[in-house]
């Protein structure tokens, strides 16, 4: 069986654990230090040269080759969607999306395999997401074949950005937003559906983290189920304070009891206890992952019980495992967890069910196993 | 003394009561319609030929002359900030403020006094709030001292689309957002300041307003009580269903009890009792408004008795008046109030107290009386 770099001996985790505390988990490793990108400090990007150096890739904006752009129509029907060479986007400013926060994002990834196909998980239930998205937020969206079209569209366009999978994969990042002017708070009369892709390197390697007890990033009522680009901003202070204490992430707690497990800042949480997985249930505030969904039903194939259910904080310093999952890291160690100055390490099992679910998972994605989920698109 | 058009006679506020109910209380008479007001649909603006028919004036985006636009520097300060057309900005598909929310918002206004000088008023006090918004967020953001030179210089080159002050104001919306490349959850490389203005008529109708027992605008360890531009999109719905049901606006309450009043969409709320005017203290959720700190300077001015505090929603069904203040209406009587099917009617008394405190703060934002509170700045 093939295993991810960087990913399944412990010596190897450790050796990342300890240098990792103070840095975001998914900005390691400054690509521009190895000579091949070429910053590009009056946008903020990097130029990279293709085909060749994977091994500096990091989790940054790259300029890749094309986007793709499709407007909607007054009858709220998207059309006329289509590739164009990436770049900047024309938007006026009084935009529903710049003032009032009308978007909501996806995330996606593609891998190649070793025939050279390119490899897409669940895209549809990412345009499934964005309509349910769409629709608790006053916009229209594109139908689910017309998000599919337009994701194969795009990475198919830059099929030479994709790294091989052993090193990398292609982050797709779809965006809805009101791109019409409006002046009261009223849904925009124009929106804008657009694809934009960057390759980004492996990730599995165990993140430190703080339970932030001020900051909560979802209510009930409000929009932390869906992916509401207003639920992320107002977290980065959280975000900020944990790193300049050394802490890797933030797990937050329900706004209400101010007890009961959420997410990581991007990331569903789960707990390992004896034979059992736990993760918060869906409630109103808390985002349906389509990796936290297929993690659950890989639990269920290999034999673990999985309980969606509140979960108090206290019992993670109990727990024999804890891990997060999402689109970019797929399944991710904690390492520990600090909890008003008390810290418990995990790590001392070799995170083994977090490697295992891992493994099952990443390899289903990489095309390394057959997929008998029917999960995985091929291209090519 | 003078007194705004529409405004204090309650044969004149009934008779547009009853016909107001279905329609967006900043949304009325479309424009369009008195020909005056050249439809653009393709970008969804309005063009405006000025000087002239200043009583079609509505509340909705106007392509004026002149936008202000200053970006911040590595360390963090603003620099080189100036005038440019009207028109689009050019973004990045990876900007922070697209992809994660990253955007603040203020809202100000300048009239023209009778001298033809341009008042703004209390304009220090918006760019202190889009400092505190701006620190909220991870954002830098211009000194307070940038911030009224943006704005004067804003106002002043877009001079001729301020209306008489009988008719309306100019709507001035400063936005600060980090419109610089990102791909993780982390604030922008590079941030934008940006000042758009719009001509909007003046606002002085009770609106009939519904409770909302199952969406909030906000939560305790959120950004309610900031001007964050994720506010305001995830209450689209409520205020959708509402209208759809022919109420004017969406009074919130508290995400945790859903008993306390919070405030209507976009404007804080007040009730009357006696010689009481209460409304929700400043708690972590609610924006504390310009307008709300002015309205209590002056109501405490008048010999009110003034509490900030818990209002259960109760209290509101046997108040004498209740009004909602903000930027843009100033005072705004409240015709009736829903909760649970439940309707009660205000409007008997003829809204002496909102209608008293509407003249109060208007004439002073007009130059119609003497700024003895020192919240003024005349230019010219």
């Amino acid at each position: 069986m093939f295993n991810v770099q960087l990913s399944f001996t412990n010596a190897t985790i450790f050796q990342f654990s300890s240098s990792f505390m103070v840095q975001h988990h998914l900005q390691l490793a400054a690509a521009s230090s190895h000579g091949w990108l070429r910053a590009t400090p009056s946008d903020g990007h990097s130029e990279t040269s293709v085909d060749k150096r994977w091994d500096s890739l990091a989790f940054n904006p790259v300029k890749t080759d094309y986007i793709y752009v499709m407007k909607s129509c007054k009858d709220g029907s998207f059309s006329n969607g289509g590739l164009r060479h990436y770049g900047n986007i024309e938007i006026s400013p009084s935009a529903a999306v710049l003032n009032y926060g009308q978007g909501i994002i996806e995330n996606l990834k593609a891998y190649k395999n070793k025939n050279g196909s390119i490899i897409l998980f669940r895209v549809e239930e990412n345009g499934l997401r964005m309509r349910v998205g769409a629709d608790r937020m006053c916009m229209p969206a594109p139908t689910i074949e017309q998000f599919v079209e337009a994701v194969t569209s795009t990475v198919s366009a830059n099929e030479r950005w994709i790294p091989p999978s052993n090193k990398g994969f292609l982050h797709v990042r779809p965006l809805l937003m009101g791109n019409g002017p409006v002046l009261s708070l009223t849904p925009a009369p124009e929106f804008i559906f657009l694809i934009y892709v960057t390759p980004v390197r492996n990730y599995f390697e165990p993140i430190n983290v703080v339970v932030e007890n001020d900051i909560h990033r979802a209510t009930l009522g409000g929009v932390g189920n869906i992916k509401a680009i207003g639920n992320y901003a107002g977290i980065m202070k959280a975000q900020a304070k944990a790193k300049a204490n050394g802490f890797s992430d933030v797990l937050y707690l329900d706004s209400i009891h101010n007890r009961n497990l959420e997410e990581v800042s991007t990331a569903n949480v789960f707990f390992v206890k004896d034979n059992t997985i736990s993760t918060p249930v869906l409630g109103g505030t808390i985002l349906p992952g389509i990796t936290r969904k297929s993690i659950i039903e890989i639990a269920h194939s290999q034999g673990f019980k999985v309980e969606e259910r509140l979960v108090p904080v206290e019992e993670l310093f109990d727990a024999d495992e804890v891990f997060c999952c999402g689109n970019a890291v797929c399944v991710l160690p904690v390492g520990s967890i600090t909890l008003n100055g008390k810290r418990v390490d995990y790590g001392e099992s070799g995170f083994v069910v977090s490697q295992q679910l891992h493994s099952a998972l990443a390899n289903i994605q990489m095309g390394l196993i057959e997929d008998k989920m029917g999960w995985t698109t091929l291209l090519n």
